[in-house]
């Protein structure tokens, strides 16, 4: 049997040295494309092994490719990874860090993270009413007693947030004050975020419908000249939930599990996130009030929309905000460039990146 | 070490039955006291097996200590369970179904029910804020990366909605549909439900803080002389989560688990829920529509308010909507002359119920 969407799904993966991690994936990955987008020196050489199908950006590919619009895409960040997003041309995406390894499942199975994703994103999600017994949909699973008829056809998923064993997704602060604690319960569950609640979106393990909500993925303005860190995901985060909730799309989170190997830093996290620790106490408000008008009927729309209510109402708080909200706008437009009608007849006609 | 709570906790089973379930429970049960409502026929004699600490009562005593209130009890119906609620002293109250009997975890250890609910309300609930590990309060859990600090506190917990291992519990059209469906996911997890988002509570496992909540946890009008039956948690459910978003309190649903032995009848079920089935479209709605003014700042003034709403927009359905909001008008008439300080020290007094 071909792997489920084989042709439909790429993997984008940010990194900054070579991709030996890709040696586990590789009964899972390999049937894939991969899509790198190297941080960093563009001079230096990132080794990816044998029998992958991938294409890799370094920061003068960016440049070249977006001129000036490049500008929306971070460097020495993860961040970049979003570039990978708007070169893609598929309909799904799978982004994993490269720190994160193959886990197993309470069997001692290597869990195929990325199949369970795409389970996930191919079967609806269910927002509107929470449903006990998780995800409905799932394998000797149903909605319960009392759920509502009219809502168990559900809404399309747009977004698949999978979980880590190991070294759990804490922040600079709790990193310092728990430098031990590992992440060692493997909740055997995948549910839909209700809608209207707002969760912390980790891009390690993220799986996403770009045709339903690619344009929302965007990562912000993180890392090299900026003045915070380790927000990137969370800022897509809080995008994407706002526009799934007014689009009536679902973000489901749970299930699949990956090995996250290795702690960052505590004292450089804390450096980068503390002006977000502080940031995010108006800006969770701010998103949990934000209102989107029936006028905005596509994430385009949305999206230019939510920055425009960021450089009036979070400007205040810090330029920087001005300046993510001008990025927000120029993000789409470099992502309309890249994925037009005409952009996609030229890129059928080659121009093709380094890979192979 | 002593149970927790031991003084401060009440079990509340309905019952047609002997009791030899407890059996199997006392282990965990014995320590507690607990209060049976007996439904049917008041002459029938329901056996407790020796060394339980219990009171009991059957309609005739319902009848006898409510008066004309009496009427807001169901009957033939297991609805009738909140009629213990009612006459608790105590701060917390457990309710289980007497079909449900110890479930063992992945390891094979029999779970102590009662001890993870309690634990479950003794820590906080997070409805503001989505934690993708789940329950940041619980060992090995925190906070992940991107939740406020300010939210990390948390609110009290009111309620703690235990599932079921073995006999899901599913609606009539599910149940004929998928006859031999059984739950054996043990999902290691307990999680808040969010602020604004409504669930289908299920009262054969239930825990919740008296104190709190208790004047919300009326299980309506069912069974005897009613055109619905089996929507009695619903209805508690659906009152109970609007009045905890409106007044800051938190539910919690996952573990613990009950094995859940029996499966009701499916065609007797169909017959009570067909009713419920197309009103549940409308009730829904109405639910999440609404709305508590801020003088609402008492769970009886929040359950009086509701009770006026379901008259007005519900009753257009129905006019057993109508009778419903009255009864519910009657409960919290008949809970204050329970649980008023006057009640309280008459109860300190003596008129005791059967049991010992």
């Amino acid at each position: 049997m071909a792997p489920l969407l084989k042709d439909e799904l790429d993997i984008v993966i940010p990194t900054i040295r070579n991709l030996d991690f890709l040696e586990m994936w590789r009964p899972f990955f390999q049937p894939y494309h991969l899509i790198i987008v190297q941080d960093g020196d563009p001079t230096r050489t990132v080794m990816v092994p044998e029998g992958f199908d991938y294409e890799l950006y370094n920061r003068n590919d960016i440049n070249r490719i977006l001129g000036p619009k490049a500008s929306c895409i971070s460097f020495k960040d993860s961040a970049c990874r979003c570039f990978g997003y708007m070169v893609s041309k598929k309909k799904y995406v799978y982004t994993i860090d490269d720190d994160c390894f193959v886990a197993k499942d309470p069997t001692g199975k290597d869990i195929d993270a990325l199949a369970k994703h795409i389970q996930n994103l191919l079967c609806p999600s269910t927002p509107l009413f929470f449903n006990t017994l998780y995800d409905p949909y799932q394998e000797g699973a149903d909605f319960v007693r009392g759920y509502p008829f009219s809502l168990r056809e559900g809404v399309p998923t747009a977004v698949s947030h999978g979980l880590w064993l190991n070294i759990p997704d804490y922040d600079a602060p709790t990193q310092l004050v728990k430098p031990r604690e590992r992440n060692g319960r493997y909740v055997d569950a995948v549910m839909t975020i209700p809608k209207g609640s707002l969760f912390p979106m980790c891009g390690m393990n993220l799986a996403f419908d770009r045709e339903l909500i690619g344009p929302a993925m965007y990562f912000g303005l993180m890392g090299d000249g900026q003045p915070i860190g380790r927000y990137d995901d969370m800022w897509a985060g809080w995008c994407v939930k706002v526009i799934c909730d007014h689009l009536g799309l679902g973000v489901k989170t749970g299930l699949p599990y990956i090995w996250h190997s290795k702690a960052s830093n505590p004292f450089v996290n804390l450096k980068k996130e503390y002006k977000g620790i502080f940031w995010q106490e108006d800006i969770i408000p701010f998103f949990q009030a934000a209102k989107l008008t029936k006028e905005c009927d596509t994430v385009q729309k949305c999206y230019i929309s939510l920055s425009q209510q960021v450089k009036e109402k979070l400007g205040k708080i810090d330029p920087y905000f001005v300046k993510l909200a001008d990025a927000m706008v120029t993000w789409i437009e470099a992502w309309d460039m890249l994925n037009s009608k005409d952009s996609k007849e030229a890129d059928a006609n080659g121009s093709k990146p380094k890979g192979k």
